[in-house]
């Protein structure tokens, strides 16, 4: 039946949501169950720390390439991080994935998204990670213990800014249990390859089906 | 965690696709596998026959009446069938469903898929159920054995009308394998349910969750 397959062009699904809403776990799980789906790796100019590895954790770049990426226009998004470090999402990679008919995770804050749709809207599904409350968030921040004190101040406030942010992205999922918020983001994944849009050759599909008698 | 539920405004789910190409057996499996949806009841002006149940399979209505309906506005969409009877789609409870939240499947050709777009169009999800191959689908019109020689030529000459219009749907699922199919489906049914536009109340699930701190 592998004649019968519709191709279908591949999405951008980026994710936002506050630090310690469990993004990463969402991520993980949807990368782990979900065939043909792949995260864009980052460009970045920090240092590479002990055990990242250069193009699977990020492409480490000089100030100096960096901004001539930025020249070139090589970027979908880039974002000065809080700690003055610079990251970007490489485009190259990411439509090499697209042409191939692969989904593309991001994992980016609202003007990161708002960059990508100014690009490639039509491409882009923005998915909110909604914390159950503050009150928990502050909770998986304390217990995951990689944050001082302060850190910790410093991401609530910014998380407050990041959750009135919600009502501006495409979709809000819920993460109290983990496992209902999987679901919910495979299910937009698979809904995304089913879309009328996203089916290229849906008219050569159509031959087939016709000519098959 | 009831206080943490965003409450979601109700989806019409319309699913279009030719007789034979098993989307009765895909509505059936949706029904009964995802909660809080439930189908459509047509008006109809044919007689009742042996085994139907008045509000179950239809509503039965006179042609007297079906006329008034439609100088009420009564209908969502209305259609001529093949055989001269008359079908409607009756607004009523179907706005009270959607009221209550609850998803509703509909099971249309394109020309209802069009009256349903322009009265409530960003309340519609549409569905094409297209079929692997005409061959198949004249096997499964065949091995149905309800249909006469004639009545299948009928179905067949309709179905390559139908299938060109699937190229007007939001969604094309294939029905090769019924799980599958299935399981597409009830992706397009929870994923919308997430979207950002069909969370009612989102800015106060946003207050609740600021408000836990």
């Amino acid at each position: 039946m592998a004649d019968n397959q519709i191709k279908t062009r591949g999405t951008m699904f980026v994710f936002s949501g506050p630090s310690g809403g469990g993004k990463s776990s969402v991520i993980k799980r949807v990368l782990q169950e979900v065939k043909d789906i792949k995260i864009s790796i980052s460009v970045t100019t920090r240092d590479k720390r002990e055990g990242e590895v250069e193009g699977e954790d990020y492409y480490f770049v000089s100030d100096k390439k960096f901004k001539q990426m930025i020249k070139d226009d090589a970027f979908y998004e880039y974002v000065d991080s809080d700690f003055g470090s610079n990251y970007g999402t490489p485009k190259e990679p990411i439509n090499k994935m697209l042409a191939a008919g692969q989904d593309v995770i991001l994992d980016l804050d609202y003007p990161g998204v708002q960059q990508l749709r100014s690009l490639a809207g039509d491409r882009v599904k923005a998915i909110f990670l909604m914390p159950p409350s503050l009150k928990i968030l502050r909770e998986r921040l304390v217990n995951r213990g990689t944050d001082s004190a302060e850190v910790i101040e410093r991401r609530m406030s910014m998380a407050e800014k990041r959750i009135n942010e919600s009502v501006f992205y495409d979709y809000v999922v819920v993460n109290d249990i983990l496992d209902n918020a999987v679901e919910e983001v495979k299910a937009i994944v698979i809904a995304s390859r089913v879309e009328q849009k996203n089916l290229v050759g849906l008219d050569k599909m159509i031959k087939r089906v016709m000519k098959d008698k």
